[in-house]
């Protein structure tokens, strides 16, 4: 078992360190707000530290899951950050999503001090987390490096997966958040249609799911975005963060993102109705409210 | 066993009647092009009509499976039409995909004869047709004659169900190609950001595909997206001919579309570009190619 410090216990944090004092790891944590460290503390029996360095001192593996890039240079670099109680031949893992220039720079401070770095944002949202089936996404310079902090992650992934060098793992999540964009407007646009026409929605669903036009979104947010539930976990504030990271990264690698844009300001309009911590299915309350 | 006939030998009508005849049914084919009809009677050793009229006397069932709209009218009520030949008590089934409206003036027809109807468009392609799975959405106002049309058609369906009256086949399809629509602009920008961002399109695929960007067509169209080949079926003209029916149902019902109609435009393109028989999956050549 490893010395794990986990800094920022969220909603994917809290669960994801659980994961670890579970698995018997010597699981130490730092949250900004202390209370909710200290909640942590008593459900799972471990310690928790003032500052991010603190909490990093002595661990094999500092894991990070916080808000954005501005959080994660805070955390991992600031004057308390974590690195500065890392020592050399530990890793530090961030499971935030962010951007790959902030995964370099990390990458980048890390090796001056002697430290693995891993870039690895997840998906698999809340449900995820609780049930330690996260896909993982990584980059990492180093294959070692990442492999040994692969065997850390597994205690709340299904999927962990290397795709490059640092900066890789949150390009993948990149394509996954613009490949979820376009597919959730394009059910969003199907479900409202078959509404306007008449159809029961469950039963179309239940027709056409299993061939070209399926989806995981179609198979779990059809019956929710047909009644108008948007409470399922991932916010629109929380996608439109993502998309920005994603649509400033397609201009400096040169990569037209047309309905991801269009779909980035549908969002926007979601929130002006009041929707910021709707789920990202609430698209179709536009077309079902012109 | 029934007397059914087949009225349309294209890429999907072809391999359909083909597997009514192997049920064992007494199939009479019809064709626009005789000659394709001749090689359907050669391979199939079942018998082939000159006009719709004459290929529809004494069947039970004529199911059938044209272009578009002025098709379908053409087939079913022209000078030569099937419903001439029809006997009362007998069943037209239109695999065709067309409008609502068509669906509705046919099922209008037909009860003026005493003729059931049934619309029911297909997806699944053509793989689907000649491996005898495809998803059939039907319409009709009768229940009863929809369950022995039904009978009939799960010689080559693995899904068929009533989603309503006369008409609500020909909706559900549409739902089915709008949701494709948005959907497959989403993967194609994913595809593109991943290439231009250096990743492995494979590895990223293998890593998200499970998820909540996972799809049928994720699966099944990133390989060949990510290395430009667009022969799988589907085609580009085929899909604006569907969209557009989707474009003019919305209008009538008072449904947006936005994304829709914009990826509409998008195929418009990549018809300029000479992607008329390319499949729907050539979006990402706009992106590749700018």
């Amino acid at each position: 078992m490893a010395r794990v410090a986990f800094l920022g216990l969220g909603v994917m944090g809290g669960p994801m360190a659980g994961h670890l004092a579970k698995a018997g790891h010597d699981v130490v944590v730092y949250n900004r707000t202390a209370a909710k460290s200290l909640e942590w503390v008593v459900e799972h029996g471990h310690l928790a530290s003032p500052t991010p360095g603190e909490a990093a001192e002595g661990a094999d593996f500092v894991m990070m899951c916080v808000g954005n890039d501005d959080d994660v240079r805070e955390v991992a670099l600031g004057e308390h950050g974590a690195v500065h109680g890392m020592q050399p031949g530990s890793t530090l893992v961030d499971h935030t999503t962010a951007s790959a220039d902030v995964a370099r720079e990390l990458a980048a401070a890390c090796a001056e001090r002697g430290i693995g770095f891993v870039d690895a944002p997840v998906s698999g949202g809340q449900a995820g987390a609780q049930n330690g089936q996260l896909t993982v996404m990584c980059g990492a310079d180093d294959e070692a490096v990442f492999a040994a902090a692969r065997e850390i992650v597994m205690a709340y992934a299904r999927e962990c997966r290397r795709l490059g060098p640092a900066g890789a793992g949150q390009t993948t999540k990149m394509v996954n958040q613009i490949c979820i964009a376009g597919l959730v407007q394009g059910l969003a646009e199907g479900i409202n249609f078959a509404q306007k026409a008449g159809l029961d929605v469950d039963e179309v669903i239940a027709t056409i799911s299993k061939g070209a036009a399926g989806s995981w979104q179609m198979e779990n947010r059809s019956p929710t975005m047909a009644t108008g539930t948007f409470d399922f976990g991932f916010a629109v504030e929380w996608m439109r963060k993502d998309l920005a990271i994603c649509l400033a990264e397609a201009d400096r690698i040169g990569a037209r993102l047309p309905v991801t844009a269009l779909v980035d300001q549908f969002y926007a309009q979601v929130i002006e109705r009041g929707g910021r911590r709707w789920d990202t299915s609430s698209l179709v309350h536009l077309l079902q409210n012109p």
